[in-house]
């Protein structure tokens, strides 16, 4: 039954269904600029003035008039006047006149009248007088008006995370508070009569480890995790629990009792909050039994129970969508890569999309992934990889050394 | 002066001299399994347990003694009386005789006596009779105890970060806690009597960004940040504000004051604390004023204030001090990238380590690199640009197309 492919639903397919019976635009919410870091911007936000807002010195030195300095060098020298200094974040109130110069540093706005710096190193000072020993053209040391960032540029672009240079940014522009989209919740229901939660574990029964997990990553991806406990299975409970989830949350992942098994009820219980749109069996190696729907407005997620295929499951449909409630309209992290070993997919599903777990490092010649394969059982997979190939439904093997594009996984770094 | 190259430090050699007057290991603390996420594993954590416990099964089916299946074959299958069912989680308590079957469903324990599983597709169920049509070698579908992990194997590897999978890991083998490092506390000091604090501003005063980028980036790193105000330009509050961040925190890094102008007075507070080591002035292009220096056993980084040069500050010298200071083995992230277009360093420092910022993106041929310049004072530099080069004093052009090795700065995305 499992190979006849024909009742598997492509991955692609099935996205861009989920995601055309989805809201389009997630809510959005104010947050202070301070607190914005990470959240994921809601709309553009220009900047309201020029920065900087005046002219002002690249360097500790003296504000000058060019004209005067046009005739200087070393054997006839041009000796100008110390009128003043401008102390840095204060406007000058008063202009200089030909022949003078201002004391300035590094960030100080430009006194009237002076158009050019010369370093402090370059002028010879004496008391209130300084020399200079060759001429410094207009502009020379000076930042302009508007030079880094122009009244009505954009200071934060729609559908990016912000980072603490963008926050600092608007910050600095006075920009005291940010149109973020709300996080998106999603509700966690682990199903299975063999699953404990307590943390002693508890006699014939399998720890609940998937909760924790998916919880970890739903952050990562920028999601708020709701922990709906574990459901026996049971159909009156799953659906209790299902219906609380979506109650409470914007988004429910399911995890286990999705396959044909006699004691996987969670498809029949999905089904029966008829979704407007639903696919149960993907093409996908491994995570066959995976689905997806949508109940409402809201997206459920049906993750089979071994670990890999819920993994799966998670990258090719469960992060897109959570992107997509998030507003992000950002790049993934993807580097390319050459394999240091040849792989194969499984025989079973040749046809089908694979995800191949790698463990990327810097080789001699530049980024190598090395493949790491195991049972659909096996977390080791999860643990030994730090970025994954998706490998598409008409390639069946990869040669040793030929270049991959790797996805990093959340809280990628190098061994 | 500033041209008197003999004057500056190596980035090197500042690193290294810094990091041999600091501790070589943070302090350590235990924290539950399911609250470790992130946080850097203070030692190797072995297995106590093989994963599986028991061999398994790779498939839902039925589980076989192996030799039974050796003569079957379509024209002359074999049948076989299923005379029991494996409940998921639990250990089978009886034996297969030849001539029998278990049903079993995947990652169920195999029973005694059975050595193979034929999956549910391949036998063809008739009440309490299966047939097979072919054989089945010894440890077909099975997964074998200890496959995954072995007891005594390394689950979680001292200095690495740990994600999701690996406390999941630890979690399915009962291990409720681990032993971390602690975070190291960063106090963070502004200095400039032209900076506010003040949400709305104040009149002839800057906003102070700086804190709050830096707070974030500490973070990021790992670290905890402990906001510690801004300090005008008097010595003798610059000095309470440092004793009190060095009282209260791991580390101190302060922001401004490092130049050589008169109101320049970190410096001075610094030295007059004793250090066990310092450096004021590096060859690095910007931020050739920084300083790093060791009191009592604490780092301290004295950063320049214009943006450009404090940033680089934080990432050649701060974060290899944090990131000493949490423990951290693992590498950071950095990608092999193409030049969009050629860069010149400036003139003044050509001999200097030069930041080059880049906006990593992906072109028709790989990742490509596009510089972003501008002044020291530029937040745009930074808002604009994705990722870093580091340039070594050697170096001080680089061509269009040319290879450079970009690290991804906090919050790394494609735009």
């Amino acid at each position: 039954m499992v190979s006849e492919i024909g009742k598997y639903a492509s991955v692609t397919k099935v996205l861009d269904e989920i995601l055309r019976a989805m809201p389009t635009r997630p809510g959005v919410e104010s947050v202070p600029t301070a607190r914005a870091y990470g959240r994921i911007s809601a709309g553009d936000v220009f900047s309201r003035e020029n920065v900087p807002r005046h002219r002002s010195s690249h360097m500790d030195g003296y504000a000058v008039k060019s004209e005067d300095t046009t005739s200087a060098s070393p054997t006839s020298p041009v000796a100008l006047s110390v009128v003043g200094e401008v102390v840095l974040g204060e406007e000058p109130s008063s202009r200089i006149a030909r022949g003078q110069a201002f004391r300035i540093s590094t960030g100080s706005f430009l006194p009237g009248g002076a158009d050019a710096v010369v370093p402090t190193e370059d002028a010879k000072a004496e008391g209130k007088r300084i020399t200079v020993m060759v001429p410094f053209t207009s502009g020379r040391n000076v930042f302009r008006a508007g030079e880094d960032l122009k009244k009505g540029e954009a200071v934060i672009s729609e559908g990016r995370a912000i980072r603490a240079q963008d926050a600092g940014l608007a910050l600095s522009l006075g920009i005291q508070s940010v149109e973020v989209f709300r996080r998106p919740v999603v509700a966690l229901l682990a199903t299975g009569s063999e699953l404990t939660d307590s943390p002693g574990g508890e006699v014939g029964k399998q720890r609940n480890t998937h909760t924790a997990i998916f919880a970890r990553l739903v952050e990562a991806a920028g999601g708020v995790p709701l922990d709906l406990g574990i459901a026996p299975d049971v159909r009156k409970e799953i659906l209790a629990k299902a219906r609380k989830g979506l109650d409470s949350a914007d988004m429910l992942m399911t995890m286990g009792g999705t396959s044909v098994g006699r004691k996987d009820l969670v498809g029949d219980v999905v089904s029966s909050l008829r979704p407007r749109a639903m696919f149960h069996g993907i093409r996908m190696d491994r995570g066959r039994v995976t689905g997806v729907a949508v109940v409402g407005q809201k997206p459920v997620l049906l993750m089979p129970g071994p670990i890999q295929g819920a993994m799966n499951a998670f990258l090719l449909s469960g992060l897109p969508i959570i992107r997509r409630m998030s507003g992000r309209k950002d790049g993934e992290i993807v580097v390319r890569a050459r394999l240091k070993t040849g792989w194969e997919a499984r025989r079973r599903f040749p046809h089908f999309v694979k995800v191949l777990y790698v463990s990327l490092g810097i080789g001699k010649t530049g980024l190598e992934a090395e493949p790491i394969v195991g049972d659909t059982e096996s977390m080791t997979v999860l643990t030994k990889s730090n970025a994954y190939v998706v490998v598409p439904e008409e390639t069946t093997s990869l040669r040793s050394g030929e270049a991959v594009d790797a996805f990093l996984l959340p809280g990628f770094s190098f061994a």
